[in-house]
């Protein structure tokens, strides 16, 4: 089970009604918080979340409206009394751009490790104490006017237990939740691994956060069938197409044809330049290619659940 | 005539419903902004106030809640195009803790100049073309953690316009105007100063902007006669004012005696501590010992005349 709480929507300068573009993700307990713009902690307290114990700040480029909310983030944690380590990823180019963001955050209570997530991605569990043994973050270049990449976080789902294989192995009651955890268990001499009593594995959950890019395939092959994929949508109108590559971004109906090719199961725009008022009237440029498409809004919320 | 607006009024960080403390003087079309922590943009928007044309942003001290907003502030002013000078102001070492902010800003559309104002003041129309003549900035010190300072603004007034000295002295109606506006004129090989024409000057206007600090004789001096005080008040209750001090701040009634002690026309409270969730509850620890205070609030306004 995935939460996923889109905390602003707004590109370039943030709005009153409408915050720079971030999402929060949490899954078990722990959590992940996709870009941080000017406002992004007001956002998150106005949506109802606290950023306070986040594991993972992952930004997607280094311009101002996706990291200029980072120093003030890392003092009200400060401020907090935050202990836990806090990590922050980003492309090519991290600790150069996070030297004046972390001059200006000045003295914390928490350690920061800067490190850059590969395109194959970790699994988050060997990172972070605690997280969820199957979920990975993986980051995927993306085409925008400055080094940027995406996000794609995926939390696997093992097979299904068989109690028949457990009971056949003599595995107590008790120890079938660890094995159904996707741990091993020790019974005297004999190390049982969870492939012994799992069946194979199921579809898990998949989410993507794109930042600002343009069309891109590289988008797509990391998109391919995500349950919900955050795309920027900088402009509304079709005849804005050209713009929209010239500065690096897409139009809504880029964004579906990238959810449709991908084959994703919902899309959410979000990004908007602040001169569209309601991105509501343009939602139809991208429904009449990708009917699963909603214009994102400010504190938008989807829990991502398994499939039977 | 001066328009003061109070953008926001929390201390420490931002509240979706309580921006940072910050104002914003305008007068005749120019205009400061005082300290600008992360959001003061958007609480600028919220306010209907325009900071694109800011001449001077003038900082307290360079602690997060009072600056982080800077660097947001001046892409949204690149991105507006902005090619007129921005004056940025504060204490001591203003070029050390502006090094992060301008880096992080990059490439701007306008020029900045770190300049200090001193504590017996700027005339503003040396400073910058268009001010009103006897508009004038000064810092004085102030009593924090760290070093801080306060600013006071005053809009001198010229005295009365004495037609039968100007009938006496043959100077033409058409250049009345200019004598008033407190400008010389030349009439032939004469030249006429204000002086001859005006009576003595008159009481002007006096706006105090406090940034943080505990009470101090420096603020009470700075402030005499003030129409407006715009004092920090981080804690509401008088068993409080302890650790009010310890922090370099004030409670309710430690600002309502500073207003008194330098006689101000009006105080309105600001930069309330984010545990309170309603400054009203306190109010009356301020009106008991100062009875023209008010809570701040964020977009309060008001304009500030001269006296008849």
């Amino acid at each position: 089970m995935i939460d996923i709480t889109l905390l602003g929507t707004s590109a370039l300068h943030p709005l009153p009604n409408r915050a720079l573009t971030s999402a929060f993700l949490s899954c078990e307990g722990h959590s992940i918080l996709f870009d941080c713009g000017e406002g992004t902690q007001t956002a998150a307290r106005r949506a109802g979340v606290s950023l306070m114990k986040t594991d993972i700040v992952a930004i997607t480029h280094y311009h101002g409206d996706h990291i200029f909310g980072i120093p003030g983030l890392l003092q009200t944690m400060t401020s907090m009394n935050r202990t836990d380590k806090l990590y922050i990823t980003g492309p090519e180019g991290l600790s150069d751009f996070f030297e004046p963001i972390l001059k200006l955050a000045g003295g914390l209570s928490f350690e920061i490790e800067l490190t850059e997530i590969p395109s194959e991605g970790v699994m988050l569990a060997e990172m972070i104490r605690g997280w969820p043994h199957e979920s990975k973050l993986s980051a995927f270049r993306t085409k925008h006017r400055i080094i940027s990449q995406g996000y794609s976080f995926t939390l696997g789902r093992a097979g299904k237990f068989m109690p028949d294989k457990a009971k056949e192995l003599g595995i107590p009651v008790q120890l079938w939740k660890v094995l159904q955890r996707g741990e091993s268990v020790q019974i005297g001499d004999r190390m049982i691994m969870p492939q012994q009593v799992l069946g194979e594995a199921r579809k898990g959950l998949k989410f993507i956060f794109t930042g600002d890019t343009t069309e891109c395939d590289s988008l797509i092959d990391a998109a391919r069938d995500a349950d919900l994929m955050i795309c920027e949508a900088t402009f509304g109108e079709n005849e804005q197409a050209q713009l929209a590559i010239d500065r690096g971004h897409m139009i809504f109906s880029h964004a579906a044809d990238t959810a449709k090719n991908a084959g994703v199961k919902r899309l959410w725009l979000a990004h908007y330049s602040p001169r569209i008022e309601d991105p509501m009237l343009y939602l139809h440029n991208a429904t009449e290619i990708f009917a699963e498409t909603s214009c994102g809004y400010d504190g938008m919320k989807i829990t991502l659940t398994f499939e039977n």
